[in-house]
């Protein structure tokens, strides 16, 4: 087969060594005369890979003790809701920075809760871009401050998180484990799987324990967070084969190594912006200053050529360059397992068009 | 391979042609250059299973218009609170059926939302048992009436449903597609995928139209019905694999034929309950005009001779014949795709253990 090079923003490109292993024990896991799939979420194999991921995850992303490491289902969006309702008192005031559409979703569940202080919004920004962190002013006593690490959307991301004494809630769906970050400042980290960390279905929850025992107001069994972190995530029935496929990418991850990970991850995105800042026939969309090493926005000069670009990297086995329907113009999203030798391409493309334009 | 026979309540087995079909096109789907579980839930090879997974499920089950099938996350767990929220007024009241286990979980999640009338109350009984519909007293006005299709832990099972003025909802988890039911009897129904519908990580969802409209209540985006409802389960990112896989056991059933399946199911269970009739030997656990036909629970004469049955199985390639670790005992689980002659083979043992015990 030739790979195309999948420039979606998620679910995205998984290593081909990934998919190959999964598909050599697909329907016999080890020996056990049936698919991982088929396999109890109370059994030995199962289990197995359940523990080896959370131990992966704590090592590749050095998870302190005192922090449980979840594994939940619903997406970041479903986050957006039980972040509040078991973190956000009715009376409660907690921060919000607004940087974008999906930092805009998080406030609108927020506001079902308690009182939302959107303490920075850059959502409109054109340039997109992320706030200053020094000109920040916290809410005293707030329950907690929620970030969104990457914007996926307009290719915004922090480079420098802010530090104050709430705790730092940070929605990290499209970049996580994509650079060094300090789990230790954040009270919860969460993320969709399908962008870095594997196939849709499933949401990584990193969260401190003062926080899973938090309790605010009644919630149904499934939306507490104690529910799954006293249960390991096995109060129901996980989405069993969606981990297995993310436990594969952390050993990918710790077989090339993390370092060399992080360090392609900026390469890869510099090349790309070197192509846009080289003429100005690209414009990035987002600030120099916050660019996004996992969504790469950015226009030509006219919606025509936008399209005409769009068409012919279809036809060069190139998929999923156009940018967000609601935004418009381009966008290369490059997560982790995105190859190097796409992007590569992509900037011969780039210089090419340009060129013939 | 040896294929395992695997008796585990779910996960559970898969059809072994959907299994290879699956693993064929693992690493490269359609031609498309990548893997399924790689491409976008907005793309052409994606949006072709989805719809024809909805396709399927309307066709095999008899779906009449004014309903929506949705893909959810989170298992019939969530489920047990997402009805309440979104059907049940809070001074409001709805009837419930306890029929066990299960039953009860979704009486718990719905008490934070309104007045429960549990209407029968078989949960303690022994032999396990479903309550007689011509007894149910309803309640006038009640927002519906919920009921457990079958009780997994216990073996019972409704051989008919209740018909009241309320919405019928019914919790269809663990046989769901495995014998006619009339949907349009039904306001809702729904259950978990991992045991007659494909892996772990889908919750399939089918309700009417009028109750998709109820809003009794504010509720978070992700929990109201009306957001999947009116995206068709594309609000956001679906567990898009999960559903492929879905898709590949509709098609499966297509293949061989529902009125096959549900005469083979019929078939498979009547073949262990006749050996555990046939002497004082074996117990079985739920009444016989309730006994479900797909799990088979049942008892042996003593605690030791259960563990003793329990450990030969499992040296013949036979897994997951113990009983739930709540009530103790044996079960077979037999969904769907657990091959009949898995069946014969437990059959044989069964007859042979008795004569060597």
């Amino acid at each position: 087969m030739t790979r195309s090079y999948n420039f979606y923003a998620g679910p995205s490109t998984l290593p081909l060594e990934v998919l190959e292993e999964a598909q050599a024990g697909f329907c016999e896991y080890k020996n056990s005369g049936m698919s991982i799939m088929e396999s109890s979420h109370r059994g030995k194999e199962y289990d197995a890979i359940h523990e080896e991921a959370i131990a992966n995850y704590k090592e590749l992303m050095g998870i302190p003790e005192g922090y449980s490491v979840l594994f939940l289902q619903g997406g970041a969006s479903t986050q957006f809701a039980m972040i509040p309702m078991n973190l956000l008192g009715q009376d409660q005031t907690a921060d919000y920075v607004n940087t974008g559409a999906w930092a805009s979703k998080a406030v609108k569940e927020a506001k079902l809760f308690g009182n939302i202080n959107v303490i920075a919004d850059t959502e409109k920004s054109a340039p997109a871009t992320i706030p200053a962190i020094d000109t920040l002013e916290y809410t005293n006593g707030a329950a907690y401050l929620h970030v969104t690490s990457n914007e996926t959307i307009s290719g915004a991301q922090w480079k420098q998180f802010p530090k104050c004494d709430a705790p730092l809630i940070a929605d990290m769906s499209s970049d996580i484990l994509s650079r060094e970050v300090n789990v230790a400042d954040f009270g919860m980290i969460y993320a969709g799987a399908q962008k870095n960390l594997g196939p849709a279905g499933c949401a990584l929850v990193i969260i401190r324990d003062d926080l899973v025992e938090k309790v605010v107001r009644v919630n149904p069994t499934m939306f507490q967070y104690k529910t799954h972190a006293s249960k390991n995530s096995l109060y129901n029935t996980p989405p069993s084969f969606t981990i297995y496929m993310m436990c594969l990418v952390t050993r990918w991850i710790k077989e090339i190594g993390k370092e060399n990970l992080f360090a392609q991850n900026v390469r890869k995105a510099k090349k790309i912006y070197d192509v846009i800042d080289a003429t100005d026939f690209f414009t990035g969309c987002a600030d120099k200053a916050c660019r996004s090493d996992m969504n790469v926005t950015f226009n030509l000069p006219t919606a025509e050529l936008e399209a005409k670009f769009f068409e012919e990297s279809v036809k060069l086995n190139t998929w999923g360059l156009k940018g967000h329907r609601s935004v418009g113009g381009l966008r290369a999203s490059i997560y982790n397992a995105f190859p190097e030798e796409g992007v590569d391409k992509l900037v011969d493309f780039m210089k090419d068009f340009e060129k013939r334009s």
